[in-house]
């Protein structure tokens, strides 16, 4: 009976799933053997139906391999497979800035501009990955000098991509933050421990103090320049799995720094937002709401996607460790339910799928896009089975 | 019995619709009589949800209201009502090049910069329209300004905003052109007979050449700037409602042109896109699809939309009205009782809903937002039942 299971028995099953099904999915279809890089859109059976190479999508493959032979085993074959994606964006990813360009085709020829720092943020991750596992230092060189850029751009990330008109309503995004919350941890190896420190500190304390917002009980993805709450369609903007996820890499901030009242701060706040989120007809969490309860500017706002799911599972794995508390266990086993019973691909097997309408049925055929890849389905089964066996 | 219903009939039924629900709700609930301008971000009950103000969205309605004044009733608060939305734009609407903005706030301070030429187009259209109501030049010489801008902005239409990498992957998009075919018969009276000719006949023609993709019987929303298929996530890009939208301006420059075979085309490739687009599980018309049956990028690729399928039935109104065939007949019908059976409010009256799933339930309880405002249901009421008042 479910009741009965410690969630350390969870730990194997995430485990064999990620080297039965997931790693072995990626391995066998995503490889481009021609031009290098990978194919990220791939159908249930595995069939390349795309060639674009998204070069966040391949910085995250590139770290993920490298996270596997620096974490699980010194397989040969995943040091290569990770060597794939790094050579090939360190030869095409790049304008002559060193931003990292949003897209190629497969060739490598650049199809998007540089208007999205999140190429940059994964590029650094797995540029630094690589370089631990190699201990060749071209790599770190390239993940500290891209770190720098996405500082350098933090305040006006999109550049000259940016279509606010200055002045009228300056908001700042929670993706970069929180991003960086992570960010930091990860190339911790690589950067100065005080800038780590500096980092840490003052992102962890913007989320918590600003873009949590304490009266309403939520994580807001937008707030004025000046850390408040603005009632438009950005300022309403809710993304409970983005908060969820963000709270986790609080949680491994707290843990690293002995930090008690932080975790457990970001364990209240990643619940209120879970139960924000859950879809008490349906199951599972929604992916947009909106702050007033209007309706949200995004068509998609009540979809099912993998990686909410994922990284919701990760923070409640993570909160269990720290505190094997019973609500921890009862929402992770809920969660778990809900996300193996509907995104997992009974059929085919391998990867798992990403997009579900609001009932939980399979709205879109793929195991990756152009915005899914090698990522959360892997890192998260990764997490889990590491945090979970204890 | 509907089979022995002449499409005659319900001439008066869209009329009264738009008389007696649609027009009082926007006159009702959309006015800002403290800073002039529209509000379009509506409840079910005709609430303001947002007060930002949409630039496209408020040129539309103040399109809209110029037409109602000049095609149905002389009536003073009509044209009043549309001044308000003229005067706002005039004051507020442009950048220092005379570029219309994305969007203001209430009161007028512009929040998005103009990268997006469908501000300009409605724009063009309200000034125009505004300037046929009330003789005033002055407005005539805004639109034919605007106009001019769109056709020197018609190659890159974003401008700086444009994130496209030059010279890797060149695309044209369908919905200028496709605009433009309406736009220039819109504003007939105030530009030169022979630039409405030769535009009307150029634009036409890359549609049906072009655009439509013969060998696949599909409407491209993406091409090669040669005029090829691409294969990529923009390339294989469908969305039947557009094509079906576009088909009925091409039967309008056909009509006006005494060009039977223009019409007849227009016909054929509007009742293949209705056919590909048809939900045979859940009825109405799916929002988007890819060229080849690949998963499409849109997230929101299976909801139906209000737009489009009001903007069907003007095209099966325009068709019927032309030629009387039993199959107009007969479609008509069908996404009639698909329309009217699931965007209408039966509970508060007033303009229709917008946006709803796959299986037809409503997913967002709006009456108008960011992209819906007064312009598709009111506009379709009207060319339809003066369509079909034959």
């Amino acid at each position: 009976m479910v009741k009965t299971k410690s969630l350390k028995n969870y730990a194997q099953q995430y485990r064999s799933e990620l080297l039965e099904e997931i790693i072995p999915f990626w391995e066998s279809f995503s490889v481009d053997r021609q031009h290098g890089g990978y194919f990220t859109c791939l159908t249930p059976q595995g069939k390349v139906y795309d060639t674009d190479k998204f070069v966040w999508l391949q910085a995250r493959q590139a770290w993920m391999f490298s996270k596997f032979y620096s974490t699980i085993e010194q397989r040969k074959e995943w040091l290569e497979m990770a060597g794939n994606g790094v050579q090939f964006l360190e030869k095409y990813g790049r304008d002559s800035e060193g931003n990292w360009y949003f897209s190629l085709d497969k060739k490598g020829n650049p199809l998007v501009q540089p208007y999205n720092i999140f190429s940059d943020c994964f590029a650094a991750m797995a540029f630094g990955a690589y370089s631990e596992i190699t201990g060749d230092q071209k790599y770190a060189a390239i993940a500290k000098e891209t770190f720098g850029n996405i500082l350098k751009r933090q305040h006006n990330t999109k550049g000259i991509y940016n279509k606010k008109f200055p002045g009228t309503r300056e908001l700042k995004n929670f993706a970069l933050p929180m991003i960086l919350c992570n960010l930091s941890l990860e190339l911790e190896s690589i950067l100065d421990a005080g800038q780590v420190e500096n980092l840490t500190n003052n992102i962890s304390k913007q989320i918590l103090e600003e873009f949590y917002d304490e009266s309403r009980g939520i994580v807001l993805e937008n707030i004025s320049t000046d850390g408040h709450f603005v009632d438009s369609f950005e300022g309403r903007l809710l993304n409970p799995g983005h908060a969820i996820e963000a709270m986790w890499f609080i949680m491994n901030i707290g843990i690293r720094n002995n930090d008690d009242r932080l975790v457990k701060k970001a364990e209240r706040i990643m619940y209120q937002q879970l139960e924000l989120g859950w879809d008490h007809t349906h199951g599972g969490i929604f992916y947009f709401l909106d702050a007033k309860g209007h309706p949200p500017e995004k068509l998609e706002w009540d979809q099912k996607l993998w990686w909410v799911h994922l990284e919701t599972l990760v923070a409640l794995a993570k909160t269990y460790a720290y505190n094997q508390s019973p609500l921890a266990k009862d929402w992770f086993k809920k969660v778990h339910d809900y996300t193996w019973n509907h995104f997992r691909d009974l059929e085919h097997g391998g990867e798992w799928y990403g997009y579900l309408n609001r009932r939980g049925e399979l709205l879109l055929p793929l195991k990756g896009g152009k915005w899914k890849g090698c990522f959360h389905v892997p890192r998260a089964l990764l997490e889990i089975s590491k945090t979970l066996d204890i």
